[in-house]
């Protein structure tokens, strides 16, 4: 960030580099059963089907949901193996998004790879994305817990809204903190947040036990989408699999931006307008708008809130008990924030 | 079935014009509480929401598919009001299928009117139908019916197969007519019988009375299909609420098309063969390719196919007792193919 930051009391590490090795080692049996599903799961006869779909699954993404609902069920000690074929349903809910959001954004990169869209063409991407829409419901029915159904048909239909919630939103400087907050919890947070809340019922726990876990997960969420904003200012797609301003070119309001507006000088105020606007967007007016969102302080704030969501993640699991499952759980909000230096 | 088989033989009927009037007299009381679950739930907080899904659910479509469970549920005397709910959830499946074929056809008209992705764009389009077929889901969660659950969930995984399939064949002269029915059969029939199937689990009905229903949407589904094959070569936008020639343009291989290129002499195999590529798409062309498709007979044949599918939707009421509702079920499938002529 380039900003030296000054030590505050908070258990967030600041000294060593969190990373997820700590959760992916705590369900890497789990999730290679998780894979398989996956992988019979994807599969028709129609070949464009598993093709499409194997690049975005195949494609390097961190598998963090799936992750998620794993790493909830060892914390509850939960034996059965149903949490798998959900962690599966989970994460094609997520790729179907991913398919339908490359073709709204019209993206050309992601994870460092061409899009699905790039290569197959929007059509394709928009009817693959609806069959694993269908084929996460099947699976759903399949494991036969309508609480489960409920909980990520809600997610579904959350998840949707806030994304055409998001597009009207689109090129609107004005949007505020308050509605941005609202877009990203139910375009990301709202999914994290289920995909923890699910383990909590094939554990067959109670519903503070759901609560904590959803609200673990939704903040996690939040956090991770505030420093992603920060990300696609900072990243280039070589070294973070992203193209640097993405946001910016698609004309996306995010946090940093609707800080930078409310602190920045009149020209600069009007710079940004007329770049979200999309009148500006060339390679220069990037990194002019990069140099409002440092010298605003507005990155910096942004990974800041971040951090503060981070912080609410782990306070969420203050009533579970220690052990592997909880610290590797406290690294990822940790890993998740750590991203932004 | 538990009620006695009749040797009647119910022909199709040609001296007089079929009508969907009776099906609608059927349910019309029904479809009003269907109509308002269909607005109460297409209702949210981003105004974009309801104002695209209103434009094609109040675009004057025929609800035929909700009309077809009403109907059912009417031939098996249920007394519920479950069918609502459940019928309000196929038309949303259709819709976002409908909104997602526009924007994946590029489309520009249905039923007459200016389609949703050329007024609001393809991504509100694409979000709107996800946010549609995620609230399905919650309406049938809300039913509490797994068994439901499971025939709409597999539809609509089936559907979307389909549409990939489709997609795959799309510009492919070579398509054979096996495929196609495949095709369409997923497309659309899939869809017409789980319509019929589920009034028969909400009235808790054997597995035969289901099996019946569900191959009378099936085929019911297919005739309609197949006439629209036909319809799209003779009719016009004004009259018919669709351009005549959409499927032509898009390189849509349907049966018209596949039995004149079997058909046809080499000269005019070449035109179709390059028409379909994408090579011929004028005007003129489309009057060469329909002028084709009557001269081999290749229309007239698939209105005879549609025929044999509709009379083999109704042998399958073969089981039911007479009535209004059998009646009005039979007439569905003669109007189907009265359509053509």
């Amino acid at each position: 960030m380039g900003t030296p930051m000054t030590a505050t009391v908070t258990p967030i590490r600041r000294e060593a580099q969190p990373s997820l090795d700590p959760i992916m080692a705590l369900v890497a049996a789990d999730m290679n059963a998780v894979n398989s599903v996956i992988l019979a799961r994807m599969q028709s006869d129609v070949p464009l089907i598993p093709e499409l779909a194997g690049h975005l699954i195949a494609g390097g993404g961190k598998r963090m949901r799936p992750m998620l609902t794993l790493a909830c069920a060892k914390l509850l000690d939960y034996a059965g193996e149903r949490h798998h074929k959900l962690a599966a349903t989970v994460e094609f809910i997520h790729t179907a998004t991913l398919l339908h959001d490359d073709v709204v954004d019209q993206s050309g990169l992601r994870r460092g790879r061409s899009t699905a869209n790039m290569i197959w063409g929007n059509a394709a991407s928009v009817l693959v994305g609806d069959f694993l829409f269908s084929r996460s419901f099947e699976l759903m029915v399949e494991d036969g817990s309508l609480r489960v159904l409920r909980i990520l048909s809600n997610a579904s239909a959350v998840i949707a809204e806030g994304e055409v919630n998001q597009l009207t939103a689109q090129r609107r400087i004005e949007t505020s903190e308050e509605r941005y907050l609202e877009i990203i919890t139910a375009k990301t947070a709202v999914l994290f947040a289920a995909a923890c809340r699910i383990a909590a019922v094939v554990a067959e726990r109670e519903a503070a036990v759901e609560d904590a876990l959803d609200q673990y997960g939704r903040y996690l969420g939040i956090a991770f989408q505030l420093v992603d904003d920060v990300i696609d200012y900072v990243s280039d797609g070589a070294t973070m699999g992203k193209d640097a301003g993405d946001d910016f070119r698609d004309g996306k309001v995010t946090l940093p931006v609707i800080l930078a507006y409310a602190r920045a000088e009149a020209a600069d105020r009007d710079f940004l307008r007329e770049a979200i606007e999309g009148l500006r967007n060339e390679d220069e007016d990037l990194v002019r708008a990069t140099g409002i969102l440092r010298g605003t302080g507005a990155l910096a704030d942004t990974a800041a809130r971040a951090r503060l969501y981070a912080q609410r993640a782990i306070d969420a699991l203050a009533g579970f008990p220690s052990g592997q499952a909880k610290s590797a759980l406290i690294e990822a909000a940790q890993f998740a924030v750590a991203r932004a230096y």
